[in-house]
């Protein structure tokens, strides 16, 4: 993929480089760490990209404040909506905050009480509506015609993906040696933002997305050729049941190596082992990364063409009160 | 504190900066980490010092490494002994593995499989004996007449405090403002290591010990000047529940400034605070340094007095079965 064809996609390197520089001082810039006992497994070297130590607890927070401060101060004064009620709301709330202007975040009647209160706890303004997309979409136009507020969606956005990107940078920064990198796909912002970043960088790496088989959409997508939609929202995995967008399917079409499909089970497993030996609390859509990492697939492949592998862990929000074990 | 006079204890900077040598390559590195939602509770900035991300999940792998790397290749092949059936067991097993040499572990046959399986996982050789420390004592002993094995006791040892004491060499490499160390106190081997190598580098920063109420015989020790038994073993916090030892004894009446006691309630309170906000699944000995870094005591103080404090995260072995709450 050259630099020509490259620049065709939603943002590019170089804007991927204004985005670091944008959010630095905001964003953290996470840890990586390694595993013993997960390399056993996956015989290979494992480098697990600590996103749920991010500031909200997900990756989400980089392409949030990424959007928010591209925005020149009067725009900005007039605030910001969403209508994503989950690691997006939070670090939109946050972003916000942090430039000192108000966060819409419209939430569906029925949301989680725990999720509401981390939106509220961030500083976010949340809007009630009835829980269908429609009413959402329609009570976020009626926020942005009353206050002039900004839209910045969860995924389907330049700046929210170049934000993403910055994963990519710092952990080719600290580990240069990776042949792959493992990330979590759902509506395919992270996994966009990393493989733009990472195949400019390093053409020879390898992008594998992960994803759950009960909201195994990417995959067809890419098979097919078209966005296929998000599949009935059965999995665990949250964060990862919406399907690509205009923006973010391109990616996963030309720049994506691989999608790895993985079981209920091996997540949920594999939630638990990264809590008991990594001793982190990664979210179910977090764990779907590792899950490959660990899988049959992983463990079949030669290890000279892949010994060291990058794990994106994209975050840790998780009801402690209901564990799935 | 002058030199000659810490020259005195059981280990000094010297012998600290050899281990930190020693254990390079073998134990990681661990990263330190800041969280502005504790910082806001504690009313100043928090640096956690993540020993639960070490090998076998606690501070003890750098001690047992120490110690084990101490010997020649004669006496290292014999092996090595303990019948402490904790994260030293666990951390005593694999330094021995790493080094191509066996542990024994004397553990209690009432011990928890859980525990048992930790050791075997990292290839310590179990031997079961009677629960009480005289069969522990004795079995112990009659491994060494057989084996001539050498004893690494968990903590009552020089080479082991020093080992525990590189925490605060890397600490304080990453973090030179720091203005205090919050350090959760059992037998005082980790407490007295990172004592004597801060206050060399640092004269004055202050050493706060962190212990349960219902192990608090650490500060009666303190306040009677002479070692005082450990309490009954109530307390969740089952790391900390030993007493002081000949060696760490002096190190805490002279070098730790005070220590902070907290309740059973603030322990459990301040890990599920960890595990939701720092992501990190923190076991309850460290909740008890988190639990006094957010304590009345720590919130009521100056803020210009100690603007900066460290917090050692000693560990995350939880049983994820059985949590708390």
């Amino acid at each position: 993929m050259g630099t020509s064809a490259a620049a065709s996609y939603a943002t590019n390197l170089a804007a991927i480089r204004a985005a670091r520089h944008r959010i630095d001082g905001f964003a953290h810039r996470t840890p990586v760490v390694t595993n013993a006992t997960l390399d056993a497994i996956a015989n290979r070297r494992l480098w697990f990209k600590c996103e749920l130590l991010q500031k909200t607890g997900s990756f989400k927070f980089r392409g949030a404040t990424n959007a928010i401060r591209m925005l020149d101060d009067a725009a900005a004064a007039r605030g910001f909506v969403t209508h994503s009620s989950g690691n997006h709301a939070q670090a939109l709330a946050l972003a916000a905050r942090m430039r000192g202007v108000p966060a819409h975040v419209v939430m569906p009647s029925n949301s989680a009480e725990v999720k509401k209160a981390a939106v509220r706890g961030y500083g976010g303004r949340i809007i009630e509506c009835e829980p269908t997309l429609e009413a959402r979409e329609s009570t976020a136009a009626r926020v942005i015609a009353e206050t002039g507020a900004s839209m910045i969606p969860p995924y389907n956005h330049p700046d929210v993906i170049a934000g993403q990107g910055t994963i990519a940078l710092e952990l080719l920064d600290e580990c240069p040696q990776l042949d792959a990198i493992i990330v979590p796909l759902g509506g395919g912002g992270l996994i966009s933002g990393v493989a733009i970043a990472a195949k400019a960088l390093k053409p020879s790496i390898k992008i594998i997305g992960a994803e759950p088989e009960l909201a195994g959409d990417a995959a067809l997508s890419k098979r097919e050729g078209s966005i296929q939609p998000a599949m009935k929202p059965t999995t665990i995995a949250d964060g990862l049941r919406t399907s690509l967008g205009p923006l973010t399917f391109p990616v996963v079409r030309d720049l994506v190596d691989e999608i790895v499909l993985v079981s209920e089970a091996e997540i949920v497993a594999h939630m638990r082992l990264a809590w008991e030996r990594m001793k982190l609390t990664i979210e179910p859509s977090a764990a779907v990364g590792v899950a490959v990492a660990c899988s049959a697939w992983m463990r079949a492949r030669e290890n000279a063409d892949m010994q060291d592998v990058g794990v994106i862990l994209c975050g840790g929000n998780v009801d402690l009160s209901a564990l799935p074990w």
